[in-house]
């Protein structure tokens, strides 16, 4: 009996993948879910029984938090990287750390084919196929809700066939969560003007107030939150997310390209994420020189923008990770951010490698590092080429 | 006798230079004072009396709100500037602005000489030595304050030595106002650490709840708000400020690298630019393609950075100008923002040329333009160069 | 009766085609070949009568040679364009060139289809897919040479079949050619390791000892070569070809990256671009500045790759065409060049807007520009940053 | 007494510089001339003697050999450095080397000062006065021939006052050796038309013919040439040049700006620099992703004009450094090379890690890792996002 491998979730799709590919297509279905932070442990144990239900031969729960802040969201940081100025790559990131997942889960079980619940339609199929075809070559990839065109009702129609039962109900809207954030997609997103109303979001605001926190950084990595430490970054993160979830912060709407080429728009909550990209490139502007932070900031949004488009396997990838680690050498030191309903102001930061050291001068102040004929020399020398084009210019 | 043109404010810097270049030096000066939307009518004539009071031959008020927006302004909203993803560059784009037309002055009254009042610890000094010499070499440039490395306190006391009777006192905070924002420096600033307080900002919150506001872009600029259309981008930019301003939105303070390569931190408020930048590049998102996007974001933040290094005269501007100007043949339909106490929210566009368009596909929906089939080969290919990769090194 | 039009070249694969829509499609088929340099009247002659022979309704040849050269050739070469530092992008170039005047053909006859005569293995196939859905989106293309994958064998069989007599034996080395070089493939340049042999290369050394060529430029395009002016720069760059090609100029090996991810190997001889490429660049470095060449650089290395890659239609490209024009402002004047067989060396350039002014101080001797002083200063503040960051590390 | 570290290279300006800080400025002087190649055991002693005979209080040798490769070239031939598509940086890079090797000299003696020999024309200013004030700030930079715009007559007529006798006549070329070429400037060179004569160049022709060479990369360092390995690559290059030099391989002029705003030209002959560089790069076509490629050659060529300009010691040369290194992980294998008279011609490589193997498809030729069908999709999909642009724009 051929094995497949099946990333399940429990919803529609996925259980009805389980059932197709059991009954109609005589697979022997080894589920898999991959947990990249959005799953409690209940949600995990109900995802299992429904496996189990909906009859795959076995069911395994891969917690990636660790594996997926290592491989994917370290980077993220490093680079402050927030696509077209605003998306911390919530779910791209997401999928790459669960497409390896799955891919190395298939390698264990040995099994024939892979399959997932993509549809035809948005940037998630690219990154599962992708990431198979370079990791499993030769591995058959099943996707029967893209190959089949299925609707909805037809899914649902199908499951009830088959003597399924599950909640049918359409969410109003859909939610992705992971630690690096949660999107969330529903009928105001698909269309280019519209705000997500207040019930939509997730996390609602129940604090008030301003609330003082601190973030510690060592080498680029969030190893502290206020007076606690953490065995593992992933967990300062969820930390933190605790304290600054409640104050509604980093919801937006993000418009951008998905990788078949059509326009895409999708809310998102991203607390703790966004806090934390802007007090670590609030330490970066003061402990990294201009051009530290400008070749960072361009190889940072390749970084991004590729790994949106599910390209996270390209050995030009590893290359960037070994110039951005190597960016943090010095980005250690405490920054403090004041934390208000739907927004935060980073305060300020102290760190022993900050530049901004009152021994070296002080902007606009007298100082004695340099003298004014210095930098009269300077802008003569600075300018010297335009002056002489200007020059040449003028006397044609 | 000698001519001197000297770049005038009425504060004591360049009040200083005025009885010294006078009196000291035998020059005959020509005060002169660039407008670029900072200052209002009375105040303009109060520098200008002060200005005579002082003992200037001539002084000069040149109105460049206009010549400001066409040659700098219009391409930061281009290229939707921001220095480290935080400041609109509202002093760096004013002095550019402010030192060519002091050069052309210079010009149109045969000075010998030209002096700006700049300590030898900031920025601006840089800015007005290098356009100086640029569009104006030969003609000497004076610099007392930077020269003889003068305290506030001995030009207080030279000045009363001269008769001269003006507000002494330091300012708590010092103020930069103009037309794409107002910078805020204090004690706060001077240090790494510290957020100006409230009483800082010179526009105070005096709305509440939230107001709604239509943005309306043509090719890149702002020609509209709500239903009053204007006849320079200018004026459009002004009478957002008077809607948004009162929100006290846009608040921040810029931490940065000084030409002369220091750390600096300043605050600064910039409601109109802030809601501008954020609308036009929100109508971006939605009109221009992936890599109009990422090739805007590259040049842009090129621009942003050399002009605030004072290189605005450098050939290399005009062509970024180019490239810049001919992305915008589409920037044109209306964006919507809600303003809230503090901060604001872009909530959707409207646009003819909107790429989200659901006849060619909606993103997460069935669509017509592909078929599942072609996204399947699309993956395939997308990762065939990373596949023989990896089947390359594990073949060794 | 549906009509097709086909892109027709007289070769095997084509010829195929015409018998293929015929007689099993169905098809009324419209043949066309764009000479985009290439061919001689003679051999165009010759391709019509071979048409008709094989029985389309009507042929049309198209002369692209001044479309070609003002659509892509001048942008590559403002751009100085070397793909991998190496190659021309002879052939890319010219598909674009080709699709396009094809596109633009399918909809003058109104016909329903688009045929092509590529296979499943080059890049090709995506160039000429990719405009047609770009520019006539909706036309069916057909590739009956990739869809079947016919072996060389089945087509002759097939022709013969149909009573079709022509030279069916392959060429020992495949032959590409155009007004911007000619690509040559063979046995040696299908591994990794092999130069092609002297007789590969289809124009062999006739001229030997050493000639001077002067190279006149206006704005950036070749305007006249020794004292011959040209109606067009396409005149020029072919009179230029008669010149250094009998040289063996500009013989090359080229490796890189195709678009479907393998890497490809071709050999390329292109005596006229190379020499154009290198005296054009010669004469930028002497009138441009450095931020106008490096930015030059980087824009136009994703232009020629983007092209490479058939993405010609794509808006950014009309938006880097703006930038790259506008720098050409001031790239007039003459390069002297000489000429020796298999190679050339630029010799010198004169222009009125070249900076390297006796003027503005000559490198490596005494100048009045500046002072010692004023570099010492220069060189103070340009390291200042870079100072306090090793004083700010030893201090810790 | 106080102490001064000299740059002492032998030549007219030095040797003046040792007379006047002894005799006018009663400095203890102790000499220094950094070996980067340039140097015969012969010539550092003769050096040396001069050295003594002109008074120094102690002279040292600082054999740099394998911390110039070790520390710059390296990465140059990582990074395929050709500054402006010509110039290895032969000049640029040894400076470097020498004034860190310099001010390493100044810390082990605790000398107050630091003396160069540089006029106020040129780059070396530059870069020597900015590795002084970044490695040993505090330390007093003296340079008398730039300070007193001493013409060679000056200098001259002082050193016969003091009884030196030496070599006056001037060299018709000057000529600066290194590992990494030879620079060689004369009066073509000071305009910008002009070649250098033949015999101008120290490295004339001697052999005729056709020679082939094998160099062996191991992780993108030469460590073979033909069937010798070495054991520091330093050996590999001198080797090689030992081969090339004879064919007068790897002359031209480089054109470029200048640190200090100014246009220089300057001829160079480097032959086992430009063989390395050309078969390093062709290896690297074969075993690196196409976006490697991309932004080796970005990061590259930043990392090359940077060091041109004197900033070494920026942080984020470490940082780009740690990203070359990165990408050179499969950069092993062999590149067959011919020598010819003025020429060479890079015909082949063999790598393990070859990305051009036939067993994922030959290029132009039938192969089994995908469909004609797969590259259809992928054509539909990859021109996706222009085509609706294109629909859009016509709908209007």
């Amino acid at each position: 009996m051929k094995k497949v491998v099946l990333g399940f979730s429990g919803g529609l799709d996925t259980s009805y993948c389980v059932k197709y590919l059991t009954e109609e297509k005589g697979y022997e279905v080894h589920s898999v879910i991959v947990n990249t932070g959005g799953f409690s442990e209940e949600e995990l144990q109900e995802i299992e029984r429904r496996a189990y239900n909906l009859g795959v031969k076995s069911h395994k729960t891969v917690n990636a938090i660790h594996s997926y802040y290592d491989g994917v969201i370290k980077y993220l940081i490093f680079g402050n990287v927030l696509k077209n100025n605003t998306y911390p790559l919530s779910v791209s990131a997401e999928r790459m750390s669960q497409a390896l997942a799955i891919a190395e889960y298939v390698k264990e079980v040995g099994a024939d084919a892979v399959a997932h619940g993509s549809t035809g339609a948005g940037n998630d199929q690219v990154r599962f196929d992708m990431v198979f075809h370079i990791m499993i070559p030769g591995v058959e990839i099943i996707t029967p809700i893209r190959d089949m065109k299925l609707s909805r009702e037809e899914e649902i129609s199908y499951l009830k066939s088959k003597g399924v039962q599950m909640n049918f109900d359409k969410a109003v809207y859909s939610i992705n969560k992971g630690l690096w954030g949660t999107s969330v997609g529903g009928k105001e997103t698909l269309t280019s003007n519209g705000m997500l109303p207040e019930e939509a979001w997730p996390t609602q605001l129940t604090k008030q107030g301003e609330e003082q926190v601190k973030l510690v950084f060592t080498k680029g990595e969030l190893t502290g939150v206020n007076d606690k430490t953490f065995d593992h970054p992933s967990a300062a993160i969820q930390y933190l997310q605790t304290i600054a979830g409640p104050f509604a912060i980093g919801r937006d709407i993000h418009v951008g390209d998905t990788i078949i080429g059509i326009k895409g728009r999708v809310g998102f909550e991203a607390a703790a994420p966004m806090v934390i990209i802007k007090a670590h490139h609030a330490l970066e502007k003061h402990v990294l020189t201009k051009w530290q932070l400008t070749w960072k900031d361009q190889l940072a949004q390749f970084y991004g923008n590729y790994m949106h488009e599910g390209q996270i396997m390209d050995p030009v990838m590893r290359d960037i990770e070994a110039f951005l680690q190597h960016t943090q050498e010095n980005v250690t030191g405490e920054v403090y951010v004041t934390l208000m309903p739907y927004r935060f102001q980073v305060t300020g930061i102290q760190s022993p490698y900050d530049l901004m050291s009152s021994k070296f001068g002080k902007y606009g102040e007298m100082n004695s590092g340099w003298s004014g004929e210095d930098v009269r020399g300077f802008s003569k020398i600075f300018g010297n080429q335009t002056m002489i084009w200007h020059q040449v210019k003028n006397s044609i």
